[in-house]
């Protein structure tokens, strides 16, 4: 037979922890003939196989279920289905249904312990680059001429004047004023759009506009504020029931860092008490993050690194996680490459060590890293709650949508393709860790959606929906609600441009409208994820929770529309009728299949009513 | 485009290690328009994309080569291909050609260290279960009721006498009186078959036939001999140029091991100098393989047991491999299980450590590991050298040719599920790893081959022409070569019939020509491996190193036969005349295809003439 219909509910009412037990279910098509399914797992790495028992079936699908003890010893639980008729046998695993038994890599997998956060799963993210946002105390403007950056005197811009290029060198020292006092200011716009939570890009004393380089890991930049403002920051949105994380940019530092330049640092004297935080060669060259001689690389294998960054009471990380801050989360940079002597030797090690000592200061932080590419061997739960979702989300979208991928290149994928993408993603890691991932469109480090889809808002709408609907946690770039555009970084990095004439108010709405949904609904923010349909142009897929259930279909295609069938049956579901999220206008299944007209460019969201 | 022709050639001339240097080559199809082919590299875990060179066009191949450091700090190097024609691109990694960028898990992967040894895949092994191999010296066989072993008098039966059964528990402690000077005796004959290697099951001294339950780990099982008698037979193997690996079953002890069971033992009494080497429970209960109470597991959270299994200059590993036994490796039982406190928590850790050991007193010690299923974790280089291929060799063949799978299901797979198969296990281990797997049709622990084939010879001559023809190592299971049947476990474990009427000839010649073709053609034992057709019921590679290649084509199809053509050309190699292996018949391919007719249930050898 052709591949048989398969898959693995991994949530409410199917899926079920309780204390050490699991309780696991598979769906299969009633007319495919199973007669026996069973459960493959691998206790102390040994194969056992245990049969799961069929309920009753309802209508087309045949539902089995077990319930297993879950040994104490394994952190990560590893399993499969077996599926077998008469003649021959399926197997469903993370990497889909084949004839034959999968690898150890593609098994679905389970951690009891090291889960992310609960609360993460419920926010809409909001990325601000704190430059560029908002001014909310002009007395704490950088002014021109006021110093040297790199050998350049830093400039004041006046807001919304055009950005410096990246060619000339001047985009990392012009500054426009935006400070958390402005963040503050905004809460109320950000929260009327529907944001629950910010990310910002640095904020600790660096001489540059992006603060990646930074000069003291325990002040606050003066030009962005105080430390107490920060607190007050914080203070208000948690009175808001918002939240926030912080960038912690710990692979490197500034060139310009007491610990490397003053006097006594390590790149000026070879007795410096902060000789062992580098890394230096035969010659007495330091190494630096990629080559960039202004950001020299931190090394870990040094114990005191690891005290000052995440290990002693004072440390960098627990810092800020204390009153009267008490961030949320940390967003690490380039978190991958942070290693031993100049290189990323014992990551793994240092990055659980993190996450170790973060999750001792609040078990319910965030550890979110930051990964332009694959980066499941962080994933599995004892180091990354979640990721910034460029492999998984905003590239394969970037893809279908714009036809560029990261590097510019040409790339063309159908929505199969991009299915595939998706799901290949989604199942290396374990599901609790999928709905901690932080998926994004866009950031101060790619150029804007917008701008990649040459202002096309239709295109705009299908990618935002997608973002909103599919499962992780929406992070929205700031401005992209309200239609800014820019290319690659520098010029992704505009003023906010505070005079709503110039906004898109269409797509403003449309934000606000589906992140409203959003937090109606909770199979998108904490549902499964179930492919209906995958075609050339047209994806259709459901999330689904307990009793709830949101499909979502769209067509890519700039001039056809696209009739499709939906296979309700398979999501276990037995409503039969929905209705148009946007709209309100009803449509009706028959007999477990759902038929929809999708015209050109266009999405459609339906949920059961 | 469908998805274009891409290969990566992983051996000479095409692939180079040279110091700290790599040349790397990527064939593509000269017409699929390709304008630009970029390797993608993640030193340090971060990208980088390096253009590679087109070479001149060689007919339809398009060749692409670079040179490129590689980073010290790294002990394994993971890269892919990226191709872009004006309109879109088509990457090339392990699992395969896809339009967008794979994950890192299916990046090709480099050691520079970490290698296993170079003499292993020259080698063509022969396992051995003593008991039923051969009676050298029947002053030594154990007698009817000499001891009692579980509760049941052991029992002496006459050579070729039907084995016992599982059920009734007759069948672990009958003997038929093989030992090694029996093996010492067949010398002659196993290397007139052409067998360079023997690996023996376990020969320690222990209660049971099987002797997987250790009773004394620095002495030979005196039924099986002395230890000079040991120490006689590898120097008469390494006379002859052969080599031997033994069987360290390590897991666990017999439950009869003074550690364990003598008045001191850890089970007797909780202040037993041996306590720490198993676990008990609160109840004082222990801990044994898969509950199995004859065997208590050895735990290894005890630096008590690293030492005397591995790390101490006396211990067992270090032992065996030193003068006068100088055995040439070890066959590891149950690596994946081996971990502390009853379980296989810190397992990577111990299988690391254990490979140090044994390379530290042999670095050309062969380190194989058993595994019934996926095992490219320890596969990485760090760990084993090879795995008994269960996973990635006999159960896809068995699953092919005999439509079972190792639990007896049903299982239909096409040629092509069989590539897709063979292929995803070879691209998750390094290549060096891939030649250094010990593939093999059947154990002492499976139905034998042509049992389950219910004698069907055709079919097995197909099974044994793809084991001394696919990549790795070929294990014969004695008396496979002269046409042994025998189900499961203890069947599979009757007695080698040296009466040679009883043979089955032609098998026995097929075998004898097949290692003598391997033998002469280095492609066979060091080559690449690159699938030129897979469909329905056909299947044929090519095999290639420097100058030589050999082309495989197999038919399985009962009545049918089958025409196909191979596309030559993707070889890189410009050959037009080839011979049939076996009959010597010349057969020309015309602009790099090479058109073969294959009769049903048939298979081809062509080498380049």
């Amino acid at each position: 037979m052709s591949t048989p219909f398969l898959f693995h509910p991994q949530v409410a009412p199917w899926f079920r922890a309780t204390g050490d037990h699991l309780q696991l279910t598979l769906f299969t098509d009633g007319d495919a003939g199973f007669s026996e399914v069973l459960l493959r797992l691998e206790p102390d790495n040994e194969e056992i196989l245990l049969p799961m028992q069929p309920l009753a079936r309802q209508g087309r699908l045949q539902i089995w279920q077990i319930t297993l003890p879950l040994p104490a010893s394994q952190e990560q639980h590893l399993y499969c289905f077996k599926c077998l008729t008469d003649e021959e046998q399926w197997w469903l695993h993370g990497a889909g249904v084949t004839p034959a038994m999968p690898g150890r890599e593609t098994h679905f997998r389970y951690n009891s312990d090291h889960r992310p956060p609960h609360w993460v799963p419920d926010q809409v993210f909001y990325q601000i680059f704190p430059d560029r946002f908002c001014n909310g105390d002009p007395a704490l403007d950088v002014r021109s001429n006021e110093y040297d950056y790199r050998g350049q005197p830093v400039v004041q811009k006046a807001w919304g004047e055009p950005v410096g290029s990246a060619e000339d060198g001047s985009s990392a020292c012009e500054f426009y004023g935006g400070d958390l006092p402005g963040i503050d200011q905004k809460l109320h716009y950000l929260q009327s759009l529907g944001v629950t939570a910010l990310y910002l890009n640095p904020i600790f004393a660096s001489p540059s506009n992006h603060k990646y380089d930074t000069q003291d890991y325990y002040r606050v930049d003066p030009h962005f504020g105080s430390n107490e403002q920060l607190a007050q920051l914080t203070r208000n949105l948690h009175q808001r029931g918002m939240r926030i994380i912080l960038d912690a940019v710990i692979n490197h530092t500034s060139a310009e860092h007491p610990w490397f330049s003053s006097p006594e640092g390590a790149n000026v004297s070879q007795s410096s008490p902060w000789r062992s935080f580098y890394t230096f060669d035969a010659q007495g060259d330091y190494v630096s993050w990629k080559g960039v001689r202004s950001l020299p690389k931190l090394n870990f294998a040094s114990e005191q690194v690891q005290d000052v960054v995440y290990r002693a009471d004072n440390a960098i990380l627990r810092h800020w996680m204390r009153a009267p801050y008490q961030i949320d989360g940390w967003r690490f940079d380039v978190i991958h490459m942070l290693g031993e002597h100049g290189s990323a030797q014992g990551n793994t090690q240092h990055v659980r060590a993190i996450r170790s000592a973060v999750k001792q200061e609040n078990p319910e932080a965030y550890v979110l890293g930051e990964h332009f590419f694959e980066a499941s061997q962080w994933l599995q739960g004892d180091q990354e709650d979640g990721a910034m979702n460029y492999y998984g989300f905003a590239h394969p979208i970037r893809a279908f949508l714009a036809g560029k991928d990261i590097a510019y290149h040409p790339i063309k994928i159908s929505a199969a393709d991009l299915d595939a993408w998706l799901h290949q993603t989604r199942s290396r890691i374990p599901f609790a860790n999928q709905l901690a991932q932080l998926n994004l469109l866009d950031s101060h480090d790619t150029a804007r959606f917008l701008h990649l889809l040459e202002g096309d808002r239709a295109r705009m709408t299908l990618a935002v929906t997608l973002l909103m609907t599919y499962i992780g946690v929406p992070c929205v770039y700031y401005g992209d609600e309200v239609g800014m555009q820019g290319g690659n970084d520098p010029d992704c990095r505009r003023c906010f441009p505070w005079d709503s004439t110039q906004w898109d108010h269409l797509l403003h709405d449309h934000y606000r409208r589906l992140i409203q949904l959003r937090k109606q609904r909770p199979a998108l923010r904490r549902g499964d994820m179930q492919t209906l349909y995958a075609g050339d142009h047209t994806l259709a897929f459901a999330r689904s929770l307990e009793s709830d259930l949101v499909l979502v279909a769209c067509n890519r295609h700039p001039s056809n529309p696209r009739d499709i069938t939906l296979p309700i049956w398979q999501t276990g579901h037995s409503t039969q009728r929905f209705c148009d999220a946007m709209t309100g206008q009803p449509i009706d299944a028959i007999n477990g299949e759902l038929s929809l007209q999708l015209p050109p460019c266009s999405v459609q969201i339906l949920v059961a009513s």
